[in-house]
């Protein structure tokens, strides 16, 4: 049968949950950063997990490609239907199914926000921890292995995941892991699916870890005359053992942009921002250890915010610092960067980095989860410039170079999808090919997010 | 070609490393538990990767099983030659190759023990978490996923595993993970390997987290007259968020064991013994915190020990608890049991279980990492007593299938070898045929370990 076949069965058997109206292809087919716009052929909106495995044995069947759609907030163009075929947006699919507060775990459909998910969890006391600086799905996130501000502390996608269902691409519906905290009961097949971008199945509920609302909760801001003191402090902070929330750097580009973004009075310098969490006594003493630590290295405009209004007001700031990295440059678009290294190593990656784009044409603030050895640099290009493009590629190209180099990784959070394949071989070695064997067995005809991840994809 | 070639390739090669002598197939057909004695054909002792890598060579030429052995303390079986074949005893592995001291890590080879490597950290400041009661090695603690007292701080072999070199069933040799903190770079293939005891490759490094060791340490026992009311303590701990570095519960039998075995003077009750990790005044705080949660709970005998050789007499003896609970009947081998259920669901999972061994004419003490949900009971049979063997085996199997209608898993910690193989359907359903999927495709003439851990095998 072919592809127009496919089309016309689903959309007998979604009505208007099935679309190829211009608005929904046009949405489907942008990304947030310099990808070109790729639409899918068509967009569907499941709401069951039987819906979302019946339409992959549609597609199965027909041979036509499946990509799944969070929030769309990936910044390598993961979510693409790069080899056309249909987008399946969880949009619907959005319910918190069950919360059990006393084993610290919630049950959710996959196209539920984190901003939606702590909303509700508001009156138990509990929250989930990971915030990348979007308000993506978790179905997205586990996706994509993403973390964020806090993963320093309370780990990234990996570790907040209990268990998934998921469909497979010959339909089957496959359930991983259990609601107990740890299990030695064969594969660890959660941890397979989570991070593998939709190229293996298409999750269609997540079991999530949750944490205890903070007692107290102490946040702040330092800034530094050079980057090598600041990442100083983060590497003594972390051997003293004091237990960061939060620990966030941003350099003087970025201070600049918060200061005309968001109202801020910040000096054009190097800051970190931190965060505890704890008892009031015990954030009290490391908030106290922390000021040494930045005193001893040379920090000063030291300043603390316990009332939530403040905190509030500086995770926003920072959580809108792509936004606000873009203010700099009306009209650019952003090459995001994702570089992380072994903690000893970052003074240099960063220096050379910021060296490096100083010597370019190129605009780029740099900022990062210092705290996870992990930083960002946003480079800003003029739409429809090739030159700048070619420049920030040429820049983006050398942070990985420089990540590997220094014993680290070529994507921190953000992951492979588009902008990062040509760096699986140099990364992984003979293991790609290892990711290429599971994936072929697990999708024989290619049809689960083409094009992405694995050799000959 | 035949076996018997394989055999005089792999001496040619290996010299005295080569061996067929009774004592060498006794000891490597011999397990900790009551799975019957199954030596191997041969034993090699390779001492690096490259020796591996031609061994695996060696036998996939010739159709030859290998299974790994690290020190042979699993409890499932799983290090016994099934089917046959060679066993690749990893003991003159046992290197640390590389400290880095400031990014907290560190290299290993698969043979070393976590006491040989705490041993060698002791000058850094540093440690490594992961303690099984025995002196297990870090290779066969990768391959089961292995915790023990203190996951509930800082986790399980999962989390604690950031890279690995493996040699495939095929002879290739990858390395997976960065000695970055975090990824998103692909499949975590690191985390497929971890838990895979040895059906998929052999682990010939690891790259293993390290954390400070605490500034100050206090540890504590105490008693309380019911089950019920020690488990609502621990409840009540984790949902305040403090933060404990071990909750340990033993229930009347094994204090009983421990007064017998180590000269221990407690009342035969359900006890809690604890440890909290942190600077003097937070350590203090909780102590203080968790004293107010026990004396809620109604528990008493409380005593405090921060002298650190009352601590690690505390948790020498827990350590040997196996075999204080073996001395409750001389002579005896024991069925090792190991569920682990969401923390709600587990004050009924133990006393179930209590009640269901009072029942029976079998002693079995219980005890557990209770901060995970996830307790063992020691079933102790007279060896060669069919009877009681198969007394014992239908309460283990009672208690998996507890394990499961509560929401657990089969195995919280000890991995499933030959004794829980029978339970992977039905914890997993069709997921567990993704499992062989994957096996098949890395181990198409299945001898990695074979006839373990997946369907068909
Ligand atoms: C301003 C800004 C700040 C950001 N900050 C961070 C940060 O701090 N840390 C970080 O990690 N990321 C960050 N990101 C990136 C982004 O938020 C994450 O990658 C996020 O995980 C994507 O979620 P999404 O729901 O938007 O997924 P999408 O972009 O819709 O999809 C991501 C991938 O997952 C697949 N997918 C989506 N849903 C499913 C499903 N149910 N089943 C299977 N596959 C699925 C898609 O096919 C695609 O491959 C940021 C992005 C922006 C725009
Ligand atoms: C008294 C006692 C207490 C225990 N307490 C705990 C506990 O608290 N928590 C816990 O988790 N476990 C516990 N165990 C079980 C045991 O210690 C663990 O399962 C441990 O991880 C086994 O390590 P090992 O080196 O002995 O591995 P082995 O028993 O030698 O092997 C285990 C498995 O790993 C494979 N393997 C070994 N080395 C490699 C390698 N390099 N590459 C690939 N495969 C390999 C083997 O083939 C086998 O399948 C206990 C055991 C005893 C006897």
């Amino acid at each position: 049968m072919s592809k127009p076949d496919a089309l016309t069965e689903l959309g007998e058997m979604l009505g208007d949950r099935f679309s190829r109206s211009k608005s929904d292809l046009d949405l489907h087919g942008r990304n947030e950063t310099y990808f070109p716009f790729l639409p899918p052929e068509a967009v569907v909106y499941p709401e069951t997990t039987e819906e979302v495995a019946k339409i992959v044995r549609i597609c199965a069947a027909h041979g036509v490609p499946l990509t799944g759609w969070g929030r769309g907030t990936s910044l390598e163009g993961h979510a693409l239907a790069l080899k056309g075929g249909i987008s399946v947006d969880f949009s619907r699919m959005n319910r918190v199914l069950k919360v059990h507060p006393e084993d610290m775990d919630v049950v959710v459909q996959p196209g539920l926000t984190r901003e939606e998910l702590n909303r509700e969890l508001r009156a138990t006391g509990l929250f989930f921890p990971v915030d990348p600086g979007a308000n993506a799905s978790l179905g997205g996130m586990a996706s994509t292995r993403a973390s964020g501000t806090t993963a320093v502390r309370y780990g990234t996608m990996r570790e907040n995941v209990l268990g998934l269902e998921v469909v497979l691409a010959d339909g089957r519906v496959i359930r991983t892991g259990t609601r107990a905290r740890k299990s030695a009961a064969g594969y660890d097949l959660t941890g397979l699916f989570v991070g593998s971008e939709g190229t293996l199945g298409l999750i269609t509920e997540l079991t999530l870890k949750l944490h205890g609302q903070p007692e107290a909760i102490s946040a702040a801001v330092c800034a530094f005359d050079e980057i090598g003191p600041a990442v100083d402090t983060v590497i003594q902070t972390i051997q003293l053992g004091i237990p960061m929330a939060r620990i966030e750097f941003v350099d003087a580009a970025t201070a600049a942009a918060f200061n005309s973004y968001a109202g801020a009075e910040m000096p054009e310098k190097p800051h970190l921002m931190i965060e505890f969490h704890g008892s009031a006594s015990a954030v009290a003493e490391q908030a106290e250890s922390f000021g040494q630590i930045v005193a001893d290295n040379g920090g000063d405009g030291f300043s603390w915010s316990s009332r939530p209004e403040d905190r509030t007001a500086l995770w926003t700031m920072r959580h809108n610092a792509y936004y606000a990295c873009l203010g700099l440059r009306p009209g650019a678009t952003a090459l995001v960067t994702d570089m992380c290294v072994p903690i000893s190593r970052l003074a240099e990656a960063v220096e050379e980095t910021r060296a490096d784009i100083a010597r370019s044409s190129i605009p780029g603030p740099i900022l990062g989860h210092v705290g996870d050895g992990n930083f960002h640099a946003i480079l800003l290009v003029e739409p429809g410039n090739a030159a700048e493009l070619a420049e920030a590629k040429a820049l983006a190209h050398r942070m990985v170079e420089r990540a590997l180099r220094l014993g680290g990784t070529v994507t921190g959070e953000h992951g492979i999808g588009m902008g990062k394949l040509g760096y699986m071989e140099e990364e992984h070695g003979q293991a790609w090919e290892v990711m290429g064997q599971i994936k072929r067995v697990l999708d024989p005809s290619a049809l689960m997010n083409p094009g992405k991840m694995v050799p000959g994809n």
